[in-house]
């Protein structure tokens, strides 16, 4: 009995310990990313120095070398490129749009700030001017068939829910009209789709964003107006029906072309075919120059591993950063990844990403764990509380991981505060002056030392 | 026994039935702040509108004649004002400041931006030049002392320690340098003191402040020069010890002048004698128009107790919103307030003050409070956790409540978060563009729950 009470003493004093080690080295990587963290300057280079770069641009190839040069300089222990087949989607010269309506007897004509969502077609070179059909939703659009519809210009109306607390919510009860709107649209003969911008408040900046069209029905040119605008034409909607919509735009879609992942890792000083991968995306819209989406995550993964080194940290497990090309319009890079990891037999004990901005840290959330792991993950949570950190769900992700858990690789999300990023997503205001250093840096911190918990005690 | 287990049901049943209108009842508080709320509207008229509003100022007077008529508006059950004797120190013409050094053989001067600390006496018109003794603290001046520092100007140059998570922590472990450091250089002969600006990253906006004068020591001007002011100045004086700096600053201490607290309030149905007040201050610095500092923490607290004339809900206890004159510089307002309270015997069970900005809400805390009521406010926190408000604390308070604490109150602080909040407190960037509109509303719901709360159940 007394050798069990003490092997039990023991046991708990040893617990206790590596508790007390694992919160120093926490404290340890957030007073470094506060006081020496290089997520800000390396953002600064990558968003301010390269700025947009959409895949295939000669932005995205600046990006690509520069996120190698960077993991070399910090003495990552392997540094490599995955060669993937992106889409190739320029935007062309400035979209314009105007609305024509008559108020009392005269006509009058205001212009409405657009933006060509990616993957658009072009209008014609004289433009598209047509009636305008508002719907709030695809099924409202299904209710009004050919007959009401057909060589008109739609209006996808449904505002995000400004209720809802966290602003991804609101942006997933939206984005369908932008994804899929303007095939549903052309499908009964509409000849354009307007969508109102994805933007939690109201503004003047269009955002832009992807969109699917649908080959089993013609295709239609389709642009996002800003929330201002979408405001404004509701109005005029309601004084003259018949009010006319002119939209031109002046995009394209060249040919595939080679672009590249670029990813680098530590490998693991105990059980290094364990991998942990965490990433961002590489390539963001041309309108801004992507500092929160996705520079942010992008340096949020690379100072994460960066940290090791800047402690002198050897993890157990293999840590990776990985900058996924392509997440905005294809995915390809996500894919890639996983198709790669699959055929080297790689072993991901999990995969996080961040692309939820660089906003302030509020915590992580894990899909496809089994339970047991799930409950390892909320153990995790107590060692962030001291820095306000208190998110951990049971549900959460990347749209670049998302291929590797089709593998059964769980999956976890970087929770940042949301309030501010529908304010700038996907926008010609998404710049890094509206980065805030201290939130970027405590985001780096945060997965730095999840990354920690995990290379030490796997999921 | 049977009897026994369904009475133990139906209590459970009830608490249950009460807990699920607590929680929808907060939840239709957040919901009316983030798709209805007033916050930024008033906002916009008290920061946007009458902008900085230092105490005796025009604009604070402006300020106490909108909150009277906002408060009435919105049919709070009586309004009313408070007078009170208050300080009036006006800024005058621009300050000015530059340092003279040596630079291989040549003299070379270099500007450095600098206001005045809030009740600084102004320097001779000519200005004040004399050489630089830097100091990192108050301690380290002590040593050096008179042989080392008569007849020059002191330079405080201690940095907010950024390492803290919470920024308000690093304020408090260098705000002495600008409070007393004035007077502290003054006993040993300095001619006037600078202070690095309490800005926890590096920008050149100098930060204003109030500052006390030991009536024991001799008055020297004293200014705040902005951290990158302060980090030039600290390598030329690394290559050259003996660089003269120049300031000038034309600050004037008027007579003391009339002012008033506005205090609004809905009468409690069941216990109208007990009060629950909430408060921010009326006043703010001159440089900015006070939109965090603390614009938001008035609307915080006005919001709040509208929510419940919105919502149609009727306190069981009375809930008070009150805007304190003179927090910045002298804090009469807060003082008045309390020696109203006690002078008419009113019956306060806890005070509420926002008073850290109008950034995303973390939570509230609590001080002086008994083991019961800090359980009791324990237990208030699951009901915040699906607007991701985690932070419950046995710390927390206001300035302006301060006072009131001297009577036995309990006093609670709102949290919002503090990560930006030193970037821009009291310089000309706290302006209204710098607020978020659904931060600021979510802050105003959080208190309105908490208030309700409290209001129902008592602490």
């Amino acid at each position: 009995m007394k050798i069990r009470s003490l092997f039990i003493l023991s046991l708990f004093w040893l617990c206790e310990v590596t508790a007390q080690t694992d919160s120093s080295i926490i404290a340890q990587m957030y007073r470094t990313a506060l006081t020496k963290g290089q997520s800000y300057q390396m953002l600064e280079q990558l968003a301010g120095g390269i700025g947009g770069r959409l895949s295939g641009s000669p932005q995205s190839y600046k990006a690509v070398a520069w996120g190698k040069k960077v993991m070399e300089k910090w003495g990552f222990d392997s540094v490599w490129l995955q060669p993937c087949m992106v889409p190739h989607w320029v935007r062309g010269a400035k979209e314009e749009c105007s609305v024509k309506y008559s108020k009392g007897k005269l006509f009058t004509s205001e212009k409405l700030r657009i933006c060509a969502l990616g993957g658009s077609m072009a209008t014609p070179k004289e433009g598209i001017t047509a009636e305008i059909v508002m719907v709030d939703s695809v099924s409202e659009l299904a209710k009004l068939g050919e007959a009401k519809v057909k060589g008109k210009i739609v209006f996808f109306s449904r505002p995000m829910d400004r209720a809802k607390i966290t602003t991804f919510e609101a942006y997933g009860g939206a984005v369908d009209q932008r994804y899929s709107g303007p095939s549903e649209a052309a499908q009964y003969g509409a000849v354009g789709t307007i969508v109102r911008s994805m933007d939690i408040g109201i503004s003047d900046y269009p955002h832009t964003g992807t969109m699917k069209y649908n080959d089993s029905f013609p295709k239609v040119p389709c642009g996002a107006i800003s929330t201002q605008a979408a405001e404004d034409l509701m109005k005029i909607l309601k004084t003259d029906p018949h009010a006319k919509l002119y939209m031109k735009m002046n995009c394209k879609t060249l040919p595939d072309t080679l672009s590249y992942n670029v990813v680098g890792e530590i490998r693991g000083s105990e059980k290094p075919e364990e991998i942990i991968c965490v990433g961002g995306h590489l390539d963001s819209w041309d309108n801004g120059d992507g500092a929160h989406d996705d520079g942010a995550g992008c340096v949020h993964s690379i100072e994460a591993v960066r940290l090791f080194k800047a402690l002198g940290i050897r993890p157990k497990r293999t840590i990776r950063a990985v900058l996924f090309m392509n997440e905005e319009n294809g995915v390809r890079g996500g894919n890639k990844y996983a198709e790669l990891a699959k055929l080297n037999n790689e072993k991901h004990i999990v995969a996080i990403e961040s692309d939820g901005g660089g906003h302030v840290p509020k915590g992580f959330g894990m899909s496809g764990a089994s339970e047991e792991q799930m409950k390892k993950f909320m153990e995790f949570a107590k060692l962030f509380q001291p820095y306000h950190v208190y998110e951990f769900t049971n549900h959460g992700g990347g749209t670049d991981i998302g291929p590797l858990r089709e593998q059964g690789v769980p999956q976890m999300g970087f929770i940042p505060d949301s309030q501010r990023y529908f304010d700038l997503h996907h926008t010609e205001i998404d710049i890094m002056k509206n980065v805030n250093r201290r939130e970027l840096e405590l985001g780096s911190a945060t997965i730095g030392a999840m990354l920690y918990l995990l290379s030490e005690y796997g999921l």
